[in-house]
C-alpha cells in the first residue's frame, strides 16, 4: 500500500502578530515543521506549537531560518558555513527544549526559506546544517527536495532523509521548486490534490514548463500561510484516501 | 575546611562587539554563567564559551536575560510569569545544544541584570524561572542573593540553591546588592579580596551604610565587564588560598 | 457646531505580518498615528501607510513606542528619561524623512502603548517625549488623555494639546482608561458611537465602575486592531454626523 | 594646492558594546560616516556622535546598513531595491532628526559594508540609495569607489560624488578594493600614509597584485576599529601637512 507524509510549516506567529491558521493545520498533517525565533515564532509560540503538534500527535520538526524577522528568512544572506551551523545549533536546541517540557522527541529538521534553497544547492551550507544535526541527533531525519546537494550530503554522512514534494508550488525537471509568492492564488484543489495522487503513487509530476518528470515524494508539504490552505489540506487528504494512500508519520516510511 | 565556588558572567560579546575578557577569567574562575542572546551573546559566541569553560573545566551555567539587548539586559520590563519561564526555557535549551555539542552539561543558573533582581523580590517571576528548569532539569543548581523570594521558592520546590556574594558591589543588611554601575571602578582589590575572605570564613559583610551583617557565601560573583576584572579575580584567589580557603566547583559544596 | 477628530493607531504590520485594516480604517478616520519600527512597523509599511493617509488626506503623526517588537510595546520598560527622549527622536526622524518623500507633514504624535501609558504618570517620561518633539517641531499637536501629567507639562511648555477619549475602553473617572485587551470583543456598536457622541457633546461619560464623569474629547480613538473596528468607526460616523457632529482635522480644533 | 577630505566610520557602538575610539579620530577627520542602527549605532550612541562630530566641526554623513546587527551588515542580504530605499530613507531620516537636535545638516552619505559593496556593483542598489538620497535631498554628497556603477548612477542623476580611496585597504586595479578582515593589522603607519599622499598628488596606486594604477581620492577612508587607528591617522595629517596637501572637507573639493 502506498504510504505518505504531509508536513506543513508551524508555529510561525510572532508576538501579537498571527501567521497561518495552526490548530486547522494541524488536523491534516503529520509533520508539524516549527520556527524556532529566528525568521519567525518566538518562545510562547514555540511552547503552544508544541503542545498543539503533541495533542495530535503530530511529528514535530525544527523549522530553522537565518536571522531576518524583516524579511521572514525568506532573502539569502551570505552568512559562512560556520554561521550557519551555530544558528542552526541554537534555534534546535530552543526548540528540544520545549519539547522536553511536554516529553516528545524532535523528529525532524526541514530549513527554512532562503536557507532551506540555499542549502539545496550549496554543499558547505548543507553541511553546516547536517553537521549541527548530526553532532547531536544521529537519528533526526530531515526534508529535502529530489536531487539536490543537501540530499546527496545527508546520504554520504548516514543522516535519514524524507524526500519532499510540494502540494502547492511548481516543480522544476530536477524536482526543485519554483518561488511563486507573487503568483496566483490556490484556486482548483481537487487538481493539486490529484497532482499530489500522482506523485505518490507514480512517481510523476508535471513541471512548470510543461514536461512529465520523475519525483520521489515521501513527503508532501502544503503551505500554511496561503489563503485557503485548510481546503487545500482537506482537498488532499481526501484524495489520498480516495486512491488507497496512507496518511503515516515519516518515520513509516523512511 | 572552608570551600568557596567564583562565578563570573560570561560570553557577553555580541557579533563583532566584545565585552569582557573572558579567555583571562577563565583562568580563575570555576562557574561560567554564559549569555544566551537574548541581553547578550549569540550563537557563535554562545559555543566558543563552552568551548572555553570546558578545556578550563569550568561549570557552565546558563545566563538568561530579558530580551533587551539595546540595554544589556538592564532595565525591568514587565513580562507575565508566563512570558519569562517561556524566555528562559528558550534561552537554557540553546545553551544546552552548544552544551551537548561539547558533550557538558549546564550546572547551574544565575538569571541576568533586570530578572536576576526581579527574581529576587517578586515570588511569581522566582516560580516562573524556576519551574523553567525544575520541568527539565531538576537537579541544576540556581544561584541566589541571600534571603530572597527566589531562595525561598527554589527549598520549596527541593531545587538545590548556591547563596552568592559579590566581590565588587556593596551589599545590604539582608544580602541583597546596591546597583554601582556608575560608582567608582575597582581599585583596592585587596580590601575587597580580604572582603571576601571574611564573607566566606565569618559569614559576615559590611553593608554599604556601615552595619556588620550576616550573609552566607557559596559563590562569590566577579563582574568580568569591570575594568580591571582579571586583576581582582587574581587577588580574590590569592586571598583565599593564603586562607586556605579551596577554590572548588559548587556542586562540592552543597 | 461641535467638531471632532478621529485618530487611529495604523501602519503596525510588520515584515510579512499584517495588523489591522488600515485601507478600510483610513476612510472614517481624521488622524493617523503610524507606528515606527519600535514596537511595530517597518521602514516599507512606514512609507505605504504616509502614501495611504495623504491619499485620504488624513493628518499624519508619529506614534512611538518601546523597543520592544516581541511584546509590541506593551509593557514597560525602565528606560531613563534620557533613552526616552532618544527613542522617540529616532522614531520621529525615521517617520519624518518618508513624509518629506510624500510632501507632506507630520502633524501630530500620539506614543504607543506602555510608553503613552507611563507619559501620563511619570512626569519626567513625559517632559522627555515633549522636549524631543519640542526642541524640533514646537508645533506639533501631542494626544494626551484628560488630567494627566503628560498634559499638564505640555501645557507648560507650550505644545498644543488634544485632549483624547476612547471609543473603545473603559474610562476611569479622572480621564484614563482602563486596559481591557483580555476584554470582551465589541459587540454594540451602536452604544459605543452613543457614547462617543455624549463624550463630544456634553463632555460627560459613565466610567468602568459605574459613575457619570467629566471628559474633554478632541479626538476620539478607535483601535484598527480589534475585530470588527470598521464597523465600528462606520458606525461613530453615523451617529457623529445625525448629531451634527463635524469629523474635522484635529487643527481645526486645537 | 592639493586637497583632501578624511573619512571615518563612525558611532558604531551599541548600547553597552563600544567598537572604535570616535573621541580620538575626531581630531583628525573632516568628514564622519555615522551608523544609524541598523548594522550598528542606536539612538543614544547616533546623538552623542553628532554632538562630538558638531564639536570637532566634523561633516556630518549618513552611514546606513542593511538590518543585520548580528553581523554588523556585514553579510550581503538579498533585499530588492524598494527595501534598500525603504532602508535608507528610514536611517536617514533617523539621524537627520538628531542632526536637527544640534542645528546641523547631513552633508554626505557613504553606505556601510556588504551594501556599499553591492551598490559599487548591482546598478539597481545603487539607483535605490541615490533615489532614497536625491528625493528628499537632491545636494547630498555621496561617497563612491572610483569606476563604480554607484558613482556613474549618481552622475547620471545629478547627484555630487566624492571619489574615495582607502588608507588601510589593498585597491584593486579599477579602483575598487580588496577585503582583508582577517589580513594582517595595519603595522607601517608611514609607509601607508605615503601611499595616501601618491593617491592624492599623483592620482596613482599600487593594486593588491603590484600594478600600478590610476586612481582619484577626494576622500581618504580610515577605518575607526582597526587597531592603531588614531595612531594611523596622526600618521597620513602628518605626511600630508608635510607634502602641503590641506586637509578640508569634502564640499570645497567637489
Amino acid at each position: 500500500m502506498y504510504k505518505v507524509d504531509l508536513n506543513c510549516d508551524m508555529g510561525e506567529s510572532f508576538g501579537l502578530y498571527t501567521q497561518g491558521n495552526d490548530e486547522e493545520m494541524m488536523k491534516y498533517i503529520t509533520s508539524a515543521n516549527i520556527a524556532c525565533g529566528f525568521h519567525a515564532g518566538d518562545p510562547h509560540v514555540m511552547r503552544k506549537t508544541i503542545e498543539l503538534a503533541k495533542a495530535h500527535s503530530v511529528g514535530i520538526g525544527v523549522h530553522p531560518g537565518f536571522p531576518d524577522l524583516l524579511g521572514f528568512g525568506r532573502r539569502d544572506m551570505n552568512c559562512t558555513p560556520q554561521e550557519v551551523k551555530d544558528y542552526v545549533t541554537y534555534q534546535m536546541g530552543a526548540l528540544r527544549e520545549f519539547a522536553n517540557l511536554y516529553d516528545v522527541k524532535i523528529q525532524h529538521c526541514k530549513p527554512h526559506g532562503a536557507l532551506f534553497m540555499k542549502a539545496m544547492e550549496d554543499k558547505q551550507v548543507a553541511r553546516a546544517i547536517l553537521e549541527a544535526i548530526h553532532d547531536v541527533n544521529p537519528d533526526m531525519i530531515v526534508f529535502s527536495l529530489n536531487n539536490s546537494e543537501f540530499m546527496e550530503e545527508a546520504i554520504k554522512m548516514g543522516i535519514p532523509v524524507a524526500k519532499e514534494a510540494y502540494s502547492d508550488r511548481e516543480h522544476t525537471e530536477n524536482g526543485s521548486i519554483v518561488l511563486t509568492r507573487t503568483g496566483t492564488a490556490i484556486t482548483d484543489y481537487n487538481a493539486m490534490a490529484d497532482r499530489v495522487v500522482r506523485m505518490v503513487k507514480e512517481n510523476k509530476v508535471i513541471t512548470h514548463d510543461g514536461k512529465d518528470t520523475r519525483i520521489e515524494a515521501e513527503t508532501i508539504c502544503i503551505h500554511g500561510d496561503t489563503p485557503g490552505a485548510p481546503e487545500l489540506a482537506k482537498a488532499i487528504v481526501h484524495a489520498l484516501t480516495e486512491n488507497n494512500i496512507e496518511i503515516v508519520p515519516i518515520k513509516q516510511i523512511i
